[in-house]
């Protein structure tokens, strides 16, 4: 079981996750993905979900709470991908680490939450309470009623233009690492001799690493998420830029040539 | 076994703390219940441990150590509360999580520490040394000397008055949820018809969930743990009053009609 | 297998690293050490590293990454100092946890790694990947190749003055308490009558222990990392004496009487 939220760790509210899953499932493996996803930032909780999600063995069941409707009527679900199970709020935060579920469903009866529910806890109540009965074996169709739609994030598609693509900033990480939309494919579509354009500055090529560029330089390069992403070797980029809200901002990928 | 301290993670304090215990009790099963508390706010910690601490199966060990008087003649204690084990310096961390032991124990035995005691990190070279003893089912009369009392932390008890409660501001969550002392009992005993003021703001009713009030507006509610509290939609309580010090901020809570 | 990292925990980056582990060695145990590392600062995880590695059980991988040199020439290695394993790039980050290994060996076999292997995230690629198959009892041998030499990080030796040490501040920790590169055998090895100068302060002794001063003094004292550490009692020895940047701030250690 894996826990990913917007909880941080210092008022055991995640504590109290965890206690639900083992009182379910004591011999469980609970894995911490992340607690410090910005408060109520869905996107953010659902890349870094998507970030770590996919590489954990099979039969793996992702939790994820960020989750701003809580006590609202926004449903709760279960996703079944075929490898992994993702529990959460259906506001989008599994849908990026689940885009294609094989099974869909609605967690609608409360003989599996912890009773009484509360109407702002969900995560403890709900969330966590359906993933220690699902540690404990239960089935998915046991437990919750299939359905057919979920919200799902669209992350904005970059713009095909004349000379190349124009996308944007998805994502800052801890490093300050600038993540785009704009993927490996479309890079290499376009070939070589490419040059990468944000906020007035050019960086002249795609390096295959940070280290391919000098300490303190701007670098373009493909990371590990399989995104185009801007970074400073040994550096921030988003402080060498001095960008205060990084995401949405436009970064230009043409040939060089044009 | 869980482990809650203020020493956060940067220092490797916390990894010595699982390594004794995992030493002891090589299979034992170690979730994280926080290391951000305040660095030597008892009272916080306390309140995180009580948040987390009633959800673990029964026989959990829980471990909490925020110390300011580590080295002192403060006493190490054991308390059973019949369903899981504390184990922490006795200045009123585990009071809250634990209030009525069935039995409290003084941790006065070196040879279940580890040996030599440094005079600072009593959380590594006893309360994690007892605990992965305990973990390996060692009975906590072997390991410590009983005791009848241990120090108890008081959160204030509001005030009744003529039509009301007057109760404080006693936790500021991660989001900047204001958690009160005053209890859904003590709310729900006034009846229907209840305003709630605070720093000069009239809330005109209690409300089941954040989902019920618009977005940017002070709601009060009854939270995940019983008592009262002030939050925003969607936004942080704590700056949408500016408060730089919420802890002990009174709140008023009067029948609507007088 | 623990994990240290200078990732953070806000973007996947360590959950990828716990799903590669727990793919090739589902019920491995998996302790977090530290993820708040300052980014790229080798010397703070190598500190980290050692203050908690040691006490863990015979046996235990640590997986080690602050890796600036990630994608350039640096290689990764495997130590085994014939109590635990530690995994890492060759920047000296494990030398202080295992600074007399018993075997070395160079991570050059892709067989063991997770293809492809990213050039920016060797954390999840190769250092997660070989740690899973140590975990499953790979032996050494079989996935990395014997070598000689490895990077030694070296604090700065205190220098040896007419009448005691003049030493330095390595290390600030998450209480504001300094720690220095002076040892408890050095300190002992002057006698009694010891004064201790920082940044202008003279502190007349050296305590056992932090409740030896009053609330608020600074206090000299041997830390339980076995070197001499500038502290004070319910607060932060940085903020009390305003240092930016405490690490290589003098410290003298004298006799009083000269």
């Amino acid at each position: 079981v894996t826990l990913l939220t917007d909880f941080g760790t210092r008022d055991g509210y995640v504590g109290a996750m965890k206690g639900v899953i083992l009182s379910r499932c004591p011999n469980a493996t609970i894995a911490d993905l992340s607690h410090d996803v910005e408060p109520q930032d869905v996107l953010g909780g659902a890349l870094a979900l998507a970030a770590g999600a996919p590489w954990f063995p099979a039969g793996t069941i992702h939790v994820a709470v960020v989750d701003p409707g809580v006590g609202s009527a926004r449903r709760a679900l279960l996703a079944d991908d075929g490898h992994a199970l993702y529990v959460g709020p259906d506001n989008g935060l599994i849908s990026l680490a689940a885009p294609h579920p094989r099974a869909l469903y609605v967690l609608d009866r409360p003989a599996w939450f912890q009773e009484p529910v509360s109407a702002t806890f969900h995560g403890r109540d709900v969330f966590a309470s359906v993933a220690g009965h699902l540690a404990a074996a239960v089935r998915p169709s046991r437990l919750a009623t299939p359905t057919e739609e979920f919200h799902r994030l669209a992350l904005p598609a970059p713009r095909r233009t004349a000379a190349g693509y124009t996308g944007e900033i998805v994502h800052c990480d801890r490093f300050g690492n600038l993540v785009t939309n704009i993927t490996a494919a479309e890079v290499s579509a376009l070939g070589g001799g490419i040059r990468v354009e944000i906020a007035g500055n050019v960086i002249g090529r795609v390096s295959r690493t940070y280290a391919d560029s000098a300490t303190g330089h701007l670098v373009a390069l493909v990371g590990s998420g399989g995104r185009l992403e801007i970074a400073v070797r040994d550096g921030s980029a988003r402080e060498r830029l001095a960008l205060e809200r990084p995401i949405g901002m436009p970064v230009r990928v043409t040939t060089r040539t044009t």
